[in-house]
């Protein structure tokens, strides 16, 4: 499994250690589909997609960096 | 486990038949808080959201048939 990577600690506060959110609200990002993922960073990196906190977050990332965390949430087990 | 509401068989074409989906492009629903599937068909629906196909669908929900719907999928084991 991929190792985490360093701006996947800033997700984890909301959406869980592992992805598995315990909050109604948010997501939980473990095991669901990376190309998912990746459009939804996206879409709210880019304005198609609105949430005060995830546009800051997402207005940060690079494509890459996108598709690295999309993987690593992507591989962790749901529970 | 609440029995599958009427209106589930239209988000099963593309989410899977209980709600994990197999297509890389379409979030898996099983097993999601059912607050943020709630909150995600409302957004579509009240146009905070943004996606054709969803747009379509969600604008003939009631907030019943959408906290039903959000309640059924996540009752659903994720695979």
């Amino acid at each position: 499994m991929a190792e985490m990577p360093a701006k996947a600690k800033t997700c984890v506060g909301c959406h869980g250690a592992d992805g598995n959110s315990l909050v109604p609200n948010f997501p939980k990002l473990a095991g669901q589909h990376a190309a998912y993922l990746e459009k939804s960073l996206k879409d709210y990196r880019d304005g198609f997609r609105h949430d005060a906190t995830m546009k800051s977050f997402a207005k940060g990332l690079s494509d890459a960096e996108i598709k690295d965390l999309a993987a690593y949430f992507s591989a962790q087990p749901a529970k």
